[in-house]
């Protein structure tokens, strides 16, 4: 029953299938899969195709065609057991005559768990949790935030010079960072299902908000939170490049509502300060991406504002969880260590 | 003529020897010397010793003795040629029978130079600029920096939060950082010869300011620039553990003229934001070691002061030279990109 090595090998494949797609699947979660042969040999791979389309299981089998029989699928969550706008994935297996299953994630939601239950029943070896961490930290996180809180999990980049402002006294922010830097929010775009700002940015900056010169990308839904009705019709977000949605959520979490109803599971928020600190206070934000350029401006506009915290003591804590050097800047990313989360019932994928 | 494998790594090692004794030997240039004996084994080793001390070449022919006969003398620094508190290094050199001298840095100032000549006149072969940009980046740097500006070399040390604060709304700064990067901190001071912070900084955290478990360090002198008197007879920097230099210099040039005259070569600036800002403007930031711990304030000092600076484009320009995790705190060494200095005779060494 131990994983093997080929195993260990199509899961970190399955894994990278998965991030491929990230961005592309919402509300279903994005999961990759592959099947071997029963040589131990790729056969096929898969990853989740936009809502209405195969699972990544389905995709696999496909490709593996008869070499399936006899073989073993390795997927980063469980095979779902019901009938959404497909066909349960379980069954899939069963019919291709798959001998053994290798998961990572168990799947947290009843809708449509009881996938392994109805392998096993069927004589099928399935091995679970295999390489879990790996899972729910990659590209399942922002699902798995959906499932256990309701609401997308959010990401908020943020491009600063060192000395932490991000913007010049006369308001200019135009460019902090490098082009390698900035290709990179291109790509952080790509893998979200939205993107918001504020207002003051919106006004300020009158960014367009779009993905550029990324390869296969979908246009991620725009989003502007202006409670007062200043955003000008004129605002490039509003052109026909993406869908944009104007909202006057008077919360983050109420804003957060709505795009959850929207199907949106992983959201970028690119700032303002005061957006971006109405989040954190709210202990909304679950990731950070930070571009740091060395340059020191010595006023100006603020990485974030006021969070309310008086002391060092009461300093808002994060894991720095990897750090690269993107051009001349650099690239922090980091995570809230706050933990929360019951896994609910519903909220999973069709 | 051209370098060999083990004179190469004995120029490595001559650096690493070199960089041990920093913060030692002001007026004097940290330098490091390894005499290869004939057959190209290590003879000998040595760094420069505190001032009236032997210089490093005499150290490393004294430990290889008659090993050094025909042998290489990798340094680098080129050996002086001037009789100051000890004899020409060049006589000890050819004293002890040296055939072959590899040099890292040619002698920058008219007073020592001349050491290469007068080894070549005796029949020595002689190979300079040998890694000299490794060399002059490393351990020479500060004294470097005497020799072509008149003025201590000054590293900056701030410890902020990611998004720029060294101190909390209330004034609270104590602890922004971790254990490791205060131990570094620590080792910073012990490789400078003097240490200063602005009376604002005196007051609010009356700092110690000495060098702490760091084996063997000397104290640094530690300096208050205090222009309007403000700082009590009590204060923790006026203790007997080290020397202090209270200033009440009217500017940065001043105060680095005043501790240039002191022997001082490499100056820490340990703040706060308000003296930081002032070394800023007035271009007199060499190096700058930001501890930047993943903590978000919201409030509170900012990491500088003003700059003056009104438009992005006009931000002070930085390069990063290194990037390392410090427990769970991030070091950015800096590097500022402007480029000063003529050479100049004299403020060499004795
Ligand atoms: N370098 C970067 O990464 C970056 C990114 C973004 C912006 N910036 C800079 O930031 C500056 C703009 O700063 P900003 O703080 O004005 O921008 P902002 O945070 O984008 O906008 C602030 C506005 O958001 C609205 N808002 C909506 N929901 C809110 C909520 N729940 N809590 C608080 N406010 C909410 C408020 O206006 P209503 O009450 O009318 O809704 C508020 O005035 C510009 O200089 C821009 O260049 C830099
Ligand atoms: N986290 C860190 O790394 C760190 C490090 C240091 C300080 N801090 C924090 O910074 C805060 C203190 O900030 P601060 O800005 O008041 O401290 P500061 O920069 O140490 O002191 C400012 C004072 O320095 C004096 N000064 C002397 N020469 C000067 C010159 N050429 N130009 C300008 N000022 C000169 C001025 O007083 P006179 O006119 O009377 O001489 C001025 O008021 C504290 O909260 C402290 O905790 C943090």
């Amino acid at each position: 029953m131990e994983v093997t090595p080929p195993e260990r090998e199509a899961m970190a494949r399955a894994r990278e299938l998965a991030a491929a797609v990230l961005g592309s699947t919402s509300p279903n979660p994005p999961v990759g899969a592959v099947v071997l042969a029963a040589d131990g040999t790729v056969a096929g791979e898969g990853a989740t195709a936009p809502p209405g389309g195969p699972h990544a299981e389905v995709h696999a089998l496909a490709q593996a065609g008869e070499r399936a029989r006899g073989g073993t699928a390795v997927v980063t969550l469980e095979p779902c057991a019901h009938t959404g706008r497909t066909g349960p994935c379980a069954d899939a297996l069963l019919a291709a005559g798959i001998a053994r299953v290798v998961v990572a994630v168990p799947e947290p939601t009843e809708l449509a768990g009881g996938g392994a239950a109805r392998l096993r029943a069927a004589g099928v070896e399935v091995l679970e949790g295999v390489e879990r961490a790996e899972a729910e930290d990659g590209a399942l996180a922002s699902w798995l935030t959906g499932v256990r809180e309701h609401r997308p999990r959010v990401v908020w980049k943020v491009a600063a010079t060192l000395d932490g402002r991000v913007a010049a006294a006369d308001g200019s922010s135009r460019w902090i960072t490098g082009p390698e830097a900035r290709a990179e929010v291109h790509r952080l775009r790509a893998g979200c299902d939205a993107v918001v700002v504020g207002s003051g940015t919106a006004l300020t900056d009158d960014p367009q908000l779009t993905v550029r010169d990324v390869e296969g990308a979908r246009q991620p839904l725009r989003v502007v939170v202006d409670r007062r009705g200043r955003l000008p019709a004129t605002a490039r977000v509003l052109d026909d490049a993406a869908p944009t949605h104007v909202s006057s959520a008077a919360t983050p979490r109420a804003l957060l509502d709505e795009l959850f109803a929207r199907d949106v599971r992983r959201l970028l928020l690119e700032g303002g300060p005061t957006l971006a600190a109405a989040f954190l206070r709210d202990g909304l934000v679950d990731e950070i991406v930070m571009h740091l350029a060395p340059k020191l401006l010595g006023s100006g506009a603020p990485l974030v504002g006021d969070l309310g915290i008086p002391t060092i003591a009461d300093a808002l804590d994060l894991d720095i969880s990897d750090v690269t050097l993107l051009g001349r800047d650099l690239q922090v990313r980091l995570k809230a260590t706050r933990h929360t989360g019951d896994a609910a019932a519903g909220n999973g994928r069709d």
